[in-house]
């Protein structure tokens, strides 16, 4: 492991993983990688280069892995830890891709035993629109954060094996603690997904549905356009971050009941007042340079 | 008139005022465009070319108009409709622009007299994410929407002048009723207005506020793009088309009620199910050809 990272096995090989593969072959530090999935993934990420192998199960995949990388939906990762356990090698390093994290940190500490300490929770902020291995790119992560959220010190003196192979992929290591990733997630992405799907359902049901949509501008498509996502994927991460989301979504529904409220009574300066606070906050976000990955990253369908 | 239009009298001349006089003198049928607006923007106005001259009031601006616009902010436009009157010559037309129809249609009726029957109210569905003179341009209106909403039988006499004269600037005219007219803007852009910008408010006010926001990614801009319009603007098209707005917001509430009900108890299929419906509704917005009216116009923090 000190001249290169060795053999990596890859769980899922849809947009993620299957970039996560194609990105280590392309490495130049990894000497070989195997990928499990179920259905054609696997064939199809073969056939487009993007491993070396593939494996006929889970156990094989990671029989004689240096490094193991869930990389599939969120409700899946319970299931795949339960299944690598037993057929970890000894000094294998096991990291995920989900983004929801103390669910998935649970997991892994219920199944994995000793190799709960080589394990790495990790978070590429990285996705696309379009879904599967023919989605997968080597290039996917490049310039985009890739976040690290070690909980215990043994999990951190993993972390640089993982720092050293993300770089490669022109990715920018970053470690946040788990509770403050999913809360700050929940507040800037699975709430604001859950709502987005609101306002769509509540368009959908009403009655213009169908009726002079050419009306409907940039600004309805632009804050509606997350609500194209996968609704299995978004489900399950928001049951997975439950707790968070609902807290984001009821400040929502405070901020907007006191909006409402303004508008019932006429209060045209409690309005300003309340618009300007969040206009204010929205010019702010203009102020941070969104990097390449930040540019894209929201919109990805298929981000785990 | 049979040949041409003949005088234009613009009153406001900001975005969509300075727009519409520059591409009144760009029509070829227009025989000189005057102005007034307060501050400095009738100067401005002027040097940049849009208009042939100012006027020093509403009243001199109108005296010897052939057509009459009111492109002000919707709240300002009673006051004008009052100011206009008893100085509006016996055959003008009189149009306006404002985003919200009923209550500038009542104005009209109560302030124009025998006029009301030669005014034709009028919303073209263009902006900027700019404002002011200085973005104004005689090409701002082509390939856009602009709606007509005669309410009775002298006003539709009018309208032919009318669309000629968009139809000169580029725009595609349409005919809509007042009603629907302020029924379908409340659903697709004044309700989502106010929920994106009660989601920046929450935002701003929550625990993450300035922190972590590279974190912020491309599926939180886009939702809150439009969460940086004008506050007053947006404080007073939300009162002026309240009951159709808090129609709209009471059915977004519903659907984001029976979401995080979902959640709350875990119901995986129901949360699939109700976020189908909604990403099913945003699929087939997509398939509505995005013209470049309808490309832009959601953006218009100035759009009156």
């Amino acid at each position: 492991m000190t001249e290169g990272i060795g053999r990596v096995a890859v769980i899922g090989l849809g947009l993620i993983g299957g970039s996560f593969a194609a990105a280590s072959r392309a490495s130049g530090i990894v000497s070989h990688v195997t990928g499990y999935a179920p259905g054609s993934d696997g064939d199809a990420a073969l056939a487009l280069g993007h491993v070396d192998s593939v494996s006929a199960s889970i156990a094989r995949a990671v029989a004689d892995a240096d490094l193991v990388v869930v990389a599939t939906p969120v409700t899946v990762v319970d299931a795949v830890f339960a299944a690598i356990a037993p057929a970890l090698p000894a000094k294998a390093i096991v990291t995920d891709c989900a983004s929801t994290k103390l669910t998935v940190v649970a997991s892994a500490r219920r199944h994995l035993g000793d190799a709960f300490d080589r394990y790495v929770p990790g978070h590429p902020i990285a996705g696309s629109e379009r879904s599967g291995p023919a989605a997968a790119s080597a290039n996917l992560f490049k310039g985009r954060p890739w976040l690290f959220c070690p909980v215990n010190d043994a999990q951190r003196l993993h972390l640089p094996v993982l720092q050293v192979l993300v770089e490669r992929f022109g990715a920018r290591a970053d470690v946040i603690d788990t509770d403050q990733h999913d809360a700050v997630f929940a507040e800037y992405s699975h709430a604001p997904h859950a709502i987005v799907f609101a306002l769509c359902l509540a368009v959908a049901r009403g009655p213009w549905s169908g009726k002079l949509t050419e009306l409907a501008g940039a600004g309805l498509r632009d804050t509606t356009r997350i609500g194209a996502s996968s609704p299995a994927l978004w489900a399950d991460i928001l049951l997975d971050n439950a707790a968070n989301s609902e807290r984001s979504m009821a400040r929502f529904d405070d901020a907007l009941d006191q909006i409402r409220a303004a508008v019932q009574t006429g209060d045209r300066d409690q309005l300003i007042h309340l618009f300007d606070q969040a206009s204010d906050w929205r010019a702010s976000l203009s102020t941070v340079p969104a990097s390449p990955a930040v540019a894209t990253a929201g919109r990805a369908a298929t981000d785990p």
